[in-house]
């Protein structure tokens, strides 16, 4: 059996935040010159180990095993969201990597041909929309929709950035799933329900589908000293109404793990003096559960409908996406809990993700699972995120082990 | 007595709606090449008529009528808001023109010195900030403000705007409230009350005070995927709470004609899958009565505390202004009622104004009187803002035999 070299993990982590370190966390947004560098960083350390590695035409780093007998697919994405954690993706790319070690310095293993090929997808983080590095690798991206892309932060259109990293005119990889025994993406857990319950390793069970709404409500603008209260059409006081009726009427048809959220909201012209004419409000819900969130959107829909109907403003529902949940394949997650049984035992939960990630993706195309570590204190997307080293290395551990189990059958 | 001639006070409102023309209605913001040259206008116009006419140095028109015996002051503002209405402001200027033309052609009045000041304010739709022209014309605006005003829609310093005006050096005069037996305003009402009750002048009682408030929340910015609902510390959704709890109980301690707005709200960061971790929403009550303002604030600071102490978010309620109720002058809107029972029986009420305007700065100093006529719909700050002619012709008849009372004594 291949066993992960903790330490090996650890000091690759802290080599690997020294490339756009900020604070005690990392700036490598994507395509950034730190971006570029920590992928040429992991095309080294896979070279070094006999991998034939290469960065793509969208930046996602491919790095292939020698072998071609039984092989795994493992790795996360490598970018950050700007000046934020030092693990949120690093750790998955890292502990891939120490797979693919581990199992080259198995004898077993190496002369079985087995191997781990390292994948460290590009923009996860959605600094241009989101997984286009993993869709791009199932053969899910449009070139007219890399055309379309601008990073959020101002930093200007995808392809000039693509150019001025050097990729302009490479071609973009697309994984074989044939090759592959199954897929593992380990990431911190960016929630506290590890750290809440002293747990140290979360396998998850699905990732959860997002599902983003826009409410756009119309009224009447108006003067808002000489339009008395009974003439009004306010609309910002009619999503306020819509608001309220979510928060008292979800909690009966949401499940145990639903969660939902009003992230933006807009009245317009948004002056002191004026009553809104329009408002608008972004809404998600996250659920593994199909029934749960269809139970959901019915749930919102018909509020939306009973609020328009009252006739003081309308009230339109608008569908801004909806991903689907991904359950996690049951023998690759079996491994996962096989080896957190064998060194973790009653140290380890199953759960749901309320993140979506890039195995999300990878799921329909190669059978997949995933490892999560605590976050301390829950936090995520922010320099100060951690993991106790020895949590780290614990993770490493069992992700080394279960891939072990899985190339050994 | 002196008498208008309305058909005059409906040309000269076209012929002025021509300056800055927008489609019907007008875009004259303050001190903009069309607002100077309505200034300019409107001085020629003066000077026909033997008035003694300037710009001042923040833009105030004066017109001093040649006599000194008993005097009173008239106008309103002549600036618009951006692409607006023409009446807006521009009707009250028209009709103090008038009254000074009607007092200087009535042989009684003008053998008995008897004359009208006509005087257009800047400023008072806040382009810098509002009531610039009014506060500095009693003295109450000082050089610190003026230094620091930029013009809310990016055009640049007050400053450098007066200067690129022609009127940097010229100093600001300010009323002799001696001289003046009183101060009539007239105005459109901006509300829809006069036409909803077939009314079609209303005198005003008293122009209502305006309050505002900023409140803040402070929650904990977190990941809309991975923080339970129960571990969550939503600053908007606190923020959706404590305007529930307004709109449910502020009906039990406001006025007849208190009106309260939401005019903005900010959930920050802002973006669909994360948390808030603070909001902030500003609340303007309005009412002419100190009882009701107090209790309608006593309210809001208990709904405050109740929040804040209920512990999941902070919030925190900040006064940005609170302006005092200014009661009309019983006598000077005497005249005005008496006018409006001869000229008009049945077709006028009394009314608190909603808005506040140039007489609310004037009161303190000069005895005030205002005047409004209907807004069709109920729409003001809009280019399609409208006043029937027959409305406009009744308010000018009331207004100036209001104003021949008034001298007449």
């Amino acid at each position: 059996m291949a066993q992960a070299n903790t330490e090996r993990v650890l000091a690759d982590l802290y080599e690997l935040r020294q490339i756009g370190e900020y604070k005690s966390g990392v700036h490598r947004p994507t395509l950034s010159s730190e971006d570029m560098a920590s992928r040429e960083w992991l095309c080294a350390k896979l070279r070094d180990i006999g991998h034939e590695a290469q960065i793509d035409g969208i930046a996602n780093v491919f790095g292939r095993a020698p072998g071609d007998g039984r092989v795994a697919l493992a790795g996360s994405h490598i970018e950050s969201q700007n000046h934020a954690g030092w693990l949120d993706g690093a750790l998955g790319v890292v502990y891939a990597l120490e797979a693919a070690r581990a199992v080259a310095e198995c004898p077993n293993l190496s002369t079985a041909s087995a191997g781990v090929d390292v994948i460290a997808f590009a923009d996860e983080e959605g600094h241009f929309g989101g997984f286009f590095g993993s869709s791009s690798a199932v053969g899910e991206l449009d070139e007219a929709t890399i055309d379309a892309a601008q990073d959020r932060s101002g930093r200007g259109a995808l392809r000039d950035l693509l150019a001025q990293a050097g990729l302009a005119g490479r071609s973009r990889l697309q994984i074989d799933p044939a090759r592959y025994a199954g897929f593992y993406e380990a990431h911190i857990e960016q929630g506290a329900t590890l750290e809440g319950e002293g747990n140290r390793i979360g396998v998850v069970t699905s990732i959860v589908a997002i599902w983003q709404y826009r409410i756009v409500f119309k009224g009447e603008q108006n003067h808002a000293g000489t339009t008395s209260m009974t003439r009004r059409r306010d609309a910002g006081r009619t999503m306020m109404e819509l608001w309220r009726r979510i928060e008292d009427s979800f909690p009966s048809v949401a499940g145990e793990h639903s969660v939902w959220t009003v992230g933006r909201t807009v009245l317009e012209p948004g002056d002191p003096s004026i009553i809104p004419g329009r408002a608008e409000m972004l809404f998600q819900l996250r659920d593994a559960d199909p029934i749960v969130l269809d139970a959901m959107q019915a749930k919102l829909r018909e509020i939306v409908a009973e609020i328009d109907s009252e006739g003081q403003c309308s009230a339109h529902l608008e569908i801004i996406s909806q991903t689907r949940p991904a359950v996690m394949d049951q023998t690759v997650r079996g491994t996962l809990v096989e080896a957190a049984t064998a060194i973790a035992p009653d140290h380890w939960r199953m759960m749901p993700s309320g993140a979506g990630h890039d195995a999300q993706l990878i799921q329909p195309h190669v059978p997949s699972a995933m490892l999560f570590v605590p976050s301390i204190g829950g936090i995520s997307h922010h320099w100060s995120e951690n993991t106790l080293d020895e949590d780290i290395k614990l993770g490493a551990a069992i992700y080394v082990d279960a891939i072990s189990r899985l190339l050994s059958r």
